[in-house]
Order: C-alpha cells, then sequence, then structure tokens
C-alpha cells in the first residue's frame, strides 16, 4: 500500500481547493489523506504544519483529518465522520433529546424520499430549496415514473401525515422529532461538518393550537439549541431573529443563534428554530374545530401554528474553528469521546520487568478510579512511542486532559496533569495527588471548559463591534469583526449593504483568509438582546444611501 | 378536512394489494388511512375486523396502522415509522449498542451516496444489488456528471478508508458500526417492517488479521441477534448459515437467524451475520504486514479478513406478526414504548368532584410509584371516553399491561391488572394490593415477557416438521410448517427443491395466504443445532431427483 507523503497531502488539499473555487464543485480527495503509523514515526511530520492565522483552510484540513475527526470520500461534498467526531454528535444527541423529551416531543422516522407533488406544494419552500435537490430518477435500470427527491429537510415529507393525525384539538399540540441525514446538492464550496452536501441533524416538528403556545416553544428550544453551544461546546453565540431575507423559505420568522470564527472573523449561523406560522398548514390543510367557538355554539376551522428546528453535525465544525490550535484539535470535556489521557513515563531500559508491571498497574488504578466517577478515560501503553511522540498524538487529538504518571510521581503518590486548553507548557501543568483524583480530575474537567467558554466569549465579544458610521462599516469588517449597526430592517436595504461591503480587491488587508469569496457583510440576526435596551427613535439606518430611520440593531457580518 | 372511512381504508389497501401484484410497484395509499377521533367514538369501529387467520396480509395492514406503528406515505414502499414503532427501534437500538461496545466497536457515519466506481468494486456485491440500487442523477435542475448510488449497504463505501486507515496490523481489529437507513429500490410487493424500500438497521464493518478472530466475532454478534429477538422481542429463532445459493453477496459465508410466522407458516429472515473472508479485501487493498512472517525475518503482505452484519427495523414486522391478535397489537414489556397504562374506572356521574380528585391522585400515585420503579407507565384521564372505549383503544396499542383503578379497589387498597397477552378476559384479569405494585408490576412484566416468548416458541417448535420422505414435504409446507430435511446442499439441487415446491395452483389447502406468490420453498438455512448430532452417514437428499447424499439437515421453507 502506497503512503501518501504530507506534501501531498498538502498539495491534494490546495488543489482541491483551487478547483472547486473554479467549478464549483470539489472533487475531494479519494487517495489516502491520512496520516499513517509509518510516517508518523518521525514525530515532526504528525502535527499541524500550518498556523491558524497563516491559512485557515489549510489549518483545518490538516486538524480534522489528522485529528481524525472527517475521513475524505470519493462523492464529492460528502465526508466520513469518524468515530470520534460521531461520538461528539452521540454527546449532543443525548444531552438534547432528554431536553425535548421533557416537552413530550417523540422520536419517530419519516421517509428519506418525497414526491416532487409534495415538495413544490409550499411555494416559498420550494423555491428555496429547489436548487439543491437530489433527484433519484433511477432504481436498478428502470427509470421511474416519477422521480423522488431526497429530503433537503422534512417539513413536506411530514405534513401530510400531521393532517392526517391532527383531527381535534385534542390531537393538539403534535410533537414530532427525527434524528437522520438529509442531503442538500449544493455548488458552493463545500467545507467539512461546515457546509456538506449530507449532513446529520434533528429536525423536530410541531404543530400548535394558538400562535402563543408556538412562539413559546421556538424560543425554548432556542434556548437549548445556545445551551448545547456555550454549555457542551464551549461555543460562544448570539440570540436573535433572522431578518425577512435571511428566514427560512416558508417561515413567519426564523430565530437564530449566531456564532463567530475568530481566525476568519466570520459569523457563522450555528441552529434555527423557524415559527412556520399558517403557512404549512394551509397548504397542507392542517385544521381543527376551533374548541373556543364551538363552546360559543359556532364551527369554525383554524389552521394549527407550526413550528420547525433544526441542529445539525455543522456544530461539531465550529468548535473546531473555535478551539483548534497550533497542535491541533481541542476538544471541550463535556463532548469529548475520551476526557482524559493516562500515560506511563519514566520508563527506562534499565527499569525491571517487574517495576514496569508495578508501575502500569498503578496506572490501570489511576484510570479505573476515574471510570468510577464516570470520566470518560483511557490508558496509552503502546509500546515502541516515547512518552513525547503520544502527548503530541493525543494533543492533536484535543484530549482535553493528559495524566503522566511516571517512578517519580509514584513515589510522592501524585500524577503530573497536563490541559490541552492551555497553550503554556509550564502553566498547562498541575499535580494532583493520587488519593484525590475522584474529586480534583472533574473539578478540573469543569475548569478546562468554562475556561475554554470564557476565552471563546472574549474572542467574540471584543470583535463585536457596535457602530453607527457607515465609514467604518468595512474597515472593521476587514480587522475580523462582526457589527452591530442601526438598521432599517429593509430587505432592498440590506441588499445594498451587502454589495457595498463586498471586498472589490485583494489586499484589503484580509488577504490570509483565502477561502472566503469576496463576499459582502449579510446581516447574521436581529439580536434579542439590544445595546441600549433598543435602537433609539430617529436613528438612521447606518447604510448612507437609506433614507429610512433604523428599527433595530442588526449584526452583520461575512459569514460561512 | 375529510374523513376516511374505515370501508375506504379497507378498499385502499385491497387495492394497493391487487395494483402492486398487477405492476409490482404498489401505489401506498396517501389519503388518511388512518383512525381518526371523530371516527371512533363508536368503539365498534376502532377495532380489527378481519382475524388473523383469515387474511394476513389485510389483519397486518389494519393492526400497524390502527394501532398506530405505521402510517402510509405517497412514495411506493417507503413507510412512516411513527413514534410508538420508532420507541421499540430505540430500545432495540440501546441494548445492542450496549453490547456491541463491550468489543469495543466505535460508531460512525458514512455518507448515504456511493460512487458507481466503488459500488462496482467487488463483482458478486455487486451483482446481488445492482437490481436494485436507486440512483441520484440530478442536483437541483444540473444533470450530475456521475449518478451517485444510495447506498443499499455499507460495504463499498467504507472499505476504501478501511484500506487508508489499516496500514499496520496494530491498527487491527478495525471495529466500526453506523445506524442508519439504507434504500433496496425492490420491485416486489412491498410490505411495512418487513419490505420496504428503505429502511433503518445497523451495519458493523470490522477487520480482523486472523480468519479465526473474524469467525469468532461473526457467531457473537449472531448470538446477540438471536438475544434481540428472543429476549426483547419475545420471538423465538433457528440459528443457522446460509447456503451458498442464499448467501450475502460477496461473503465468505453468512450465519442467519430465522423466525416463523405461523399464521402463513412462512419462514422469514431475522438478521444476518456475514463472515467476508477475504473477498473485500483483495479488491479494496486491504493489507497489512504479516507480523509472524516479520518475526521470522520475511516481509510478507496479508489481507485483512473481514465481517459485516446487520440488524433491520423488519425485527419490529416479526414481532408484530408473531404476537398481535384479533384486538390488535401485542407487545413485549422489554421493547414497549408504555409497558403499563393506568385507567381510572367506576368515575359515576353521581360522584363528588371531591371523590373523584381524590380517585385521580390516587391513580396517579400509582403511576408514580410505577415510575420510581423505572416502569414506563402513562394514565389516561381522557373525558368522554368510556373505560371500555379506552380498554379497546390501548389493547389496540398492544400495551402489554392494563391497571384499572376505582371506588371498590380503592377501598379494598388494590389495583385490577390485566395482561394483554393472554386472550381470554378472566384469565387476563388479577389483583394485586396497591403496597405491593413496586415489587409485583416489575415481576408481572417479566412474565408477560416469558409468556409470550414460551409461547411464540411452541408455534415455531410444533411448526418445525423434521422430514425425510420427499412426499411429505410439499403437504407439510402446505400446512403452514417448515420442514428440516437432508440435503446435499447442492446449489442447483436447492433451486429443483424450490421449483418443485412451488404450488402449481390455488385450493391446495393454503389458499388463505393469499398474498403469497405462488411460492417454492427455498433453504432458510442450515440449522448449527442438527438433529441427532448431524445426518447420519449415506442419507440420501430429500430431492428424489438427486443421486447425492445428504450432508445437513437443512430447515425449507416458504418465506418473506
Amino acid at each position: 500500500m502506497a503512503d501518501a507523503a504530507d506534501g501531498k497531502l498538502k498539495d491534494l488539499s490546495i488543489s482541491e481547493t483551487k478547483k472547486s473555487k473554479k467549478d464549483g464543485a470539489a472533487k475531494t480527495a479519494a487517495k489516502k489523506p491520512q496520516q499513517t503509523k509509518k510516517k508518523i514515526e518521525g514525530a515532526a511530520l504528525i502535527g499541524i504544519d500550518v498556523a491558524k492565522e497563516d491559512d485557515l483552510g489549510e489549518w483545518y484540513q490538516q486538524v480534522i483529518t489528522k485529528g481524525q475527526m472527517i475521513s475524505y470520500y470519493d462523492v464529492a461534498g460528502c465526508y466520513i465522520l469518524e468515530p470520534s467526531s460521531y461520538a461528539i454528535w452521540e454527546n449532543i444527541k443525548s444531552w438534547f433529546d432528554a431536553k425535548i423529551k421533557t416537552l413530550k416531543v417523540r422520536n419517530a422516522y419519516f421517509p428519506v424520499f418525497i414526491s416532487q407533488d409534495n415538495l413544490e406544494r409550499e411555494k416559498e419552500h420550494v423555491e428555496g430549496f429547489a436548487a439543491e435537490v437530489a433527484w433519484v430518477t433511477m432504481g436498478g435500470k428502470s427509470k421511474l415514473d416519477k422521480p423522488v427527491a431526497v429530503r433537503p429537510t422534512s417539513e413536506t415529507a411530514m405534513y401530510p401525515y400531521f393532517a392526517r393525525k391532527i383531527q381535534s384539538h385534542r390531537d393538539l399540540p403534535l410533537k414530532l422529532n427525527q434524528w437522520n441525514n438529509v442531503v442538500r446538492w449544493e455548488f458552493k464550496h463545500p467545507m467539512p461538518f461546515i457546509r456538506s452536501r449530507e449532513f446529520l441533524w434533528q429536525e423536530g416538528h410541531t404543530a400548535h393550537l394558538t400562535q402563543e403556545a408556538a412562539s413559546e416553544e421556538v424560543r425554548q428550544i432556542l434556548t437549548w439549541y445556545a445551551d448545547v453551544y456555550q454549555d457542551l461546546l464551549a461555543v460562544p453565540v448570539v440570540q436573535g431573529v433572522k431578518t425577512v431575507n435571511e428566514k427560512f423559505p416558508g417561515a413567519d420568522y426564523t430565530t437564530t443563534i449566531e456564532g463567530f470564527i475568530p481566525a476568519t472573523g466570520r459569523g457563522i449561523q450555528a441552529a434555527t428554530s423557524h415559527a412556520l406560522g399558517q403557512h404549512f398548514s394551509k397548504m397542507f390543510n392542517i385544521t381543527v374545530e376551533d374548541p373556543n367557538a364551538k363552546e360559543a355554539g359556532k364551527s369554525e376551522h383554524v389552521h394549527v401554528w407550526q413550528n420547525s428546528w433544526g441542529l445539525t453535525t455543522r456544530s461539531i465544525g465550529v468548535m473546531i474553528l473555535t478551539h483548534g490550535d497550533r497542535r491541533g484539535l481541542v476538544i471541550p470535556p463535556r463532548v469529548a469521546e475520551i476526557q482524559v489521557i493516562v500515560i506511563p513515563v519514566g520508563v527506562t531500559a534499565k527499569m525491571t520487568p517487574e517495576a514496569k508491571e508495578e508501575l502500569y498497574k498503578k496506572v490501570q488504578g489511576i484510570a479505573d478510579d476515574l471510570k468510577s466517577v464516570d470520566i470518560r478515560v483511557e490508558t496509552d501503553y503502546r509500546e515502541g512511542y516515547s512518552p513525547g511522540w503520544k502527548f503530541n498524538d493525543w494533543e492533536l487529538k484535543g484530549i482535553p486532559l493528559r495524566i503522566e504518571f511516571g517512578p517519580k510521581d509514584a513515589e510522592k503518590g501524585q500524577v503530573t496533569t497536563s490541559r490541552r486548553d492551555i497553550d503554556d507548557k509550564d502553566q498547562a501543568r498541575g499535580e494532583t495527588k493520587v488519593d484525590d483524583l475522584k474529586e480534583a480530575i472533574p473539578k478540573l474537567l469543569e475548569q478546562i471548559q468554562s475556561d475554554m467558554f470564557n476565552k471563546a466569549k472574549k474572542a467574540y465579544d471584543d470583535h463585536r463591534v457596535q457602530l453607527t458610521n457607515w465609514d467604518d462599516f468595512v474597515p472593521t469588517l476587514n480587522g475580523k469583526n462582526v457589527v452591530l449597526v442601526p438598521h432599517c430592517e429593509g430587505e432592498k436595504c440590506e441588499d445594498e449593504v451587502k454589495a457595498k461591503s463586498a471586498r472589490t480587491a485583494l489586499g484589503d488587508g484580509v488577504a490570509e483568509d483565502k477561502q472566503a469569496p469576496a463576499m459582502g457583510a449579510k446581516s447574521l440576526c436581529i439580536p434579542f438582546d439590544q445595546p441600549d435596551g433598543g435602537i433609539k427613535e430617529g436613528t438612521k439606518c447606518i447604510n448612507p444611501d437609506c433614507t429610512a430611520v433604523a428599527k433595530s440593531w442588526i449584526l452583520f457580518g461575512r459569514s460561512y
């Protein structure tokens, strides 16, 4: 089996990027882009050889492949989620699934295929998705009578069922969720986790008797999405509502959480919770007899109020982009498949086999202690690798905490700890008595978790710049910020802002963000938390060519 | 919204069946086939109106839709898994997932699309699946350069990754699993759960250094599959190996568990675990340096030994067909979403509001007690429905145990229980002291579980007939049995047996099995547990036109 040299990997990645920019459909590298055991014996080769600040695209590719989150695949825009990233998804899933069960949401499964007829039932919806729907047209060697769509989202798959199931107000609320795969055959530059043609997500779909009940749920779900990002992934987000331009096709309004990638200064949509209003219930004829009208002796049918809400594997990508560093992945403890790696050190050639066995036994004892308090822990006894090599290997994989244990530690009855989230070696190190491990390590992991969040939050806060003068708009974006500006909420005006803030040429100070097209800033959201409690009456819209007054502070940014 | 009358539902189902027989692609009914609240106020309409023995197909359709397991969908061969069936799948999933984790199998996710190139890499494999692969040929309005297959199974999606990841014998074993959806665009008559164009499953894929290690795992997995059926779904199975004719395309051999549907006397494949040998590792070039050769100073590459194994949502269908009765579903306690339903009874118009509140409080107390010992319990306080109507409703849904509680029970400090699995009303009933509930109910549920299994096992045992005379072969099949016969294991001979046992006309005594084509018996498996410890030397093959001697007792049957 031939090995790919690291140099080759780099070439492949770059050429992929270039190609995909040119023809709009990246041919992902099918040839072994992974690290191999044979190569990594030279420790220098195992690490990341490009700085995050210098070339985020290249850095990201190296981090996700060498860190074993993603492996490339020979269908463009599709990626393999390796066990360590899938484990993060499972952790997110079990947390969120438990939350929605408290609202009596039930899981179900609807087919991956949608008939053209249903897909096209809601006009705005189909217009929003038509360009990126994958169609199955052949079964075996036979052409299908009617092609079927691979679901890009399941509103139109599920709502005929809602129409059948909801016959009386007593059938409300109806709350379903599914954990599944969806396909959006995009021709934009793909990016693992962030924009792929297939991704995993949950999609919740609910129907309510009243608009209030629906609205309340929309916000409850959004809060939990924010919790997934902030409390599990240690990624700060801003909660708000999308402008009309950016809302979900077919929704009344879309609430959203918006993240931020400091390395490029670009915003990123993190998850959305949509109030669909009665758009779909009208198209799919989902009605009940109004119980209030009935009480008053009248018979009146009302259309139900619907929501849909989704959280995707994109979240893992945002986590990686936020926390990763020059040594590779940095995974927050709460979602890490492995939280602690224990490595025996100080094993010398002079050591007797008995002494070594004794040491390993103690290492195992440490691991067992941690397991007993529900820490996800592994040990690394691999022969033929130096401790230093192992340190690098587990750092690359982002394991939050390393415990080293050698004869000297044994003498002192302690272990040496090393936190992955702190770059400075000395500051990252600590010592803990073996007897205290069961209490100290869980605490330390929680400390890592909150420190990671606070660091990321500071970066977001520092780069979310409030301004009112158009002249500052583009320079501030170019300084890797997103901006909070007064805006009229007009759809055309928003388009104008986008056009005006597009970079006209390279060399404007953000040339290092090579993968970003010369993009303008779009609105990310209208944050719920408005500066100064809301826009002051009479404030002008930021767009110098707009004569309207601002309705709110809107977060604008270049974005993913 | 228009209601579908039950009469219509029946018509739709029948016409679907007829249509699909004719043109081979069932148009499933998109028009409200579900029961509706409006209708079920007349209790007579809610139940199943055809006997399982009289028309299994029609009975099954009614049971799965009225029992809210399945809802129909407007893409032929695709079905909606409603929350109560999906919950069963989640229970199976969490049990089996924990088992495979003890073998250090890790979950991952591979793309739903497979390139034609990879799909066709293993000749026998692609021949086995080519006729039923769904192809995506369009993205939006653009024709794809190269169509991509929707995975019918993921060997060919995963093994290029195996080739990259496995570089040294230290990378072995590699054990991955995924819980996902797969598509087989079959043109045979579809049947919800049993044969659908999309289904959910887990597919495990592993690579080993030695054939022994691979073989051991194949059998371990099969044992767990048998446990899923027998211990969770209360469905008896026979373990064995498939004949060459029936093995997985591309496998060395396929081990299988085979179930039985007494109502039709047909066998049904329940789950399979394949030893792939080196077929795929040769095609995908998955090799390691032989560590033994290396020790001996030689350099020799060996192809890895691979397995794949899958368990699907078909299991839920087998469970329904096995246990369901004239009143609807009967769900085994261990997998039921709701194990116990508590219903207040004896609430009369004369009752004071206080007395009613007092009663309901006690009902809630019973439910809370049961929850505290991890019983999945619900209460039914619905107004406007009689207890009798509620009994029918929950029986239809197959809830394993009903608890009734009324003023008289309260006086005696007891509850009345009613087991779903026993048909005779009096025999199904029991009484339990309220104070004993936390101990008695879990025990009773376990009793129901084992009684359900034993009953089903007896039915299977009674209808698995050992015979050596060809003259008995077809009549025994016609008597709704599967047969255990001496066979030469020859592929052609097996085809002959199949052809000879096909029914040539209706009216041969099994006319009630309307949905079964006039099918011959195929080999279900060569059971591991051979009668009399194996075939006696010199025993003739059952096929009168075969001159070979039998190699083993083979289980033959008409099948799904």
